[in-house]
């Protein structure tokens, strides 16, 4: 089985049919991916809230590819199998004005910049990134790409920050390590890439940051023909170990406002439970709080919940003094 | 600990906060409540789908209660302790018209009764229900009540169906036993009902009902006021423990729209993996599946994801006959 590799320089700023692939592979090979974060480089460890300011949008999110899969054809399904997603020491989170599911009620930027450790336990589960060590509060790694897609039937350059059917920005926090992508093949050949590198992420992403980090991923890309087709991404992913969560719940006629409730309910909640600032707790919503559709039925109302591990609100002993938790 | 016990005749079909309490108690005290189904008993073990077709509708999903809970004050939260959660070893699942995520491809009405096996068993996760026993296919029993809540402090009689922000019919499958769930208390005495036992469902009950069944349950009841005040339901909960997940998306615009192709998705995919028809795959993802929000940022695209435990498609080894999985 032949490894290929690419260079973080060898990427590119839409999905787009007419880009040239960089590598041609065959069918169950595997490719690893040096990747830049999705600031493109713009953002570095030692940046301040500057770097949000001064961000070039254009330049973001780029994707490294496109790799040629041989044999794959229109119809065809891609199976990507994730075999290693390895972070920098170092990532980021931000709220970007003009960007987010609260968007409107954080105008001002924020930048956080993290550090990530143990990242030789990675595969264990140890790896992690403090959030506030003095309350003893900090988030378990869980690194995957943001982005994976094929370029798309439709002739034109798309944005590479919206999802599309054929993938790219789906931001799917399951799609870490051991699991498995399905996505439809629209090109000859699929036209496959990859890029921003998320350490961890909330089912949401609600502050529309992750903790961004470069990455080296490592995928093996299979040209499926015995599938059904999927008109959409389909995965495989193992979820994370039993644990005990604290849910605040968006409830009403909209799902769009039920979530943003729900999201502004946890906000308040880790306000009043962790003295944290709206920001501060905004973010942490993002990197590790998850949006589920309790109930999509119950007409008028949806019930939507944001819901937050324990864990990562501190240690037992730590949060035994906040009555609340 | 004075522990109180509430019949099933002793329930009431909308919430109104001039509905006199059945029974007056204590903060701190239990109840347990003996419930009818959802359907108030129109549905029995032995209906066929011709229950579905002759539903009364204004019986449907009756509440018991309410108590008076001592001490309880417009502006506290009430504590529910979800002590313990005992089904029938009978449930039932439809696909009413009119009703449920995907109502406008579902014409038609539909039944399936479950017998619920291995309730010693419901404790240590063991207990189950049959899907289909030559495919392997069984649901883990996970009960809980698909409606709690407390009296609006508006006056009038609102319908049992909707969940609202003092709870009510949120159908949210966390909450099971060993889960905590506070309301926002609007009225003097709180005035808690509950009812609409669920032996399973998954986030979202998506064909508009659960695994419904008659159910015992307790619940130990807390007039909070240490608490901030909560202005939508939260709360605690355990989630399952690892599972291994095959997952649909909906990928687009309307967040609702791609909550509903993720479903569709999976209708499709399950009708191709596993042979069902179109009905009894939605059937399933309503009681096994789980709607999550991937992401919700990446404007103008949602990713919204339909989750099934590959579990619940039956054993390793009989799935290993399904390249798909």
């Amino acid at each position: 089985m032949s490894i290929h590799t690419v260079r973080k320089e060898q990427c590119h700023l839409a999905w787009d049919h007419s880009i040239p692939p960089i590598l041609r592979v065959n069918s169950g090979e595997t490719v690893t991916f040096d990747c830049l974060d999705a600031s493109n480089g713009q953002i570095t460890a030692s940046s301040t809230v500057d770097a949000i300011k001064n961000l070039v949008f254009s330049q973001l999110d780029q994707v490294n590819g496109p790799i040629y899969v041989e044999g794959a054809q229109p119809g065809d399904t891609l199976q990507i199998d994730v075999l290693s997603v390895k972070p920098a020491d170092w990532g980021w989170t931000a709220s970007i004005p003009g960007f987010g599911l609260l968007a409107d009620e954080f105008p001002e930027p924020a930048l956080k910049i993290w550090k990530l450790e143990a990242l030789d336990e990675l595969q264990s589960g140890g790896a992690f990134a403090w959030f506030d060590e003095a309350k003893s509060m900090r988030i378990p790694l869980r690194p995957f790409c943001g982005e994976m897609g094929v370029a798309p039937g439709k002739p034109g350059a798309f944005s590479t920050i919206p999802p599309y059917a054929t993938g790219g920005n789906i931001d799917t926090k399951h799609l870490s390590a051991r699991s498995t992508l399905y996505l439809p093949v629209e090109v000859e050949g699929a036209l496959f890439s990859i890029g921003d590198g998320h350490a961890a992420q909330g089912d949401g992403e609600v502050c529309g940051t992750a903790i961004e980090t470069p990455m080296t991923v490592s995928v093996r890309l299979t040209v499926r023909k015995d599938r059904p087709y999927t008109t959409t991404p389909h995965f495989t992913t193992i979820a994370t170990s039993s644990e005990e969560f604290y849910t605040t719940t968006g409830v009403g006629p909209d799902l769009r406002e039920a979530a943003r409730s729900a999201v502004r309910n946890m906000i308040e909640f880790l306000g009043t439970a962790r003295d944290l600032s709206r920001i501060d707790a905004y973010l942490l919503c993002s990197v590790a709080g998850d949006l589920r559709l309790h109930e999509v039925v119950d007409m008028p109302n949806y019930v939507v919940g944001m819901m937050m591990p324990k864990s990562v609100l501190g240690t037992a002993e730590n949060r035994a003094t906040y009555r609340f938790l």
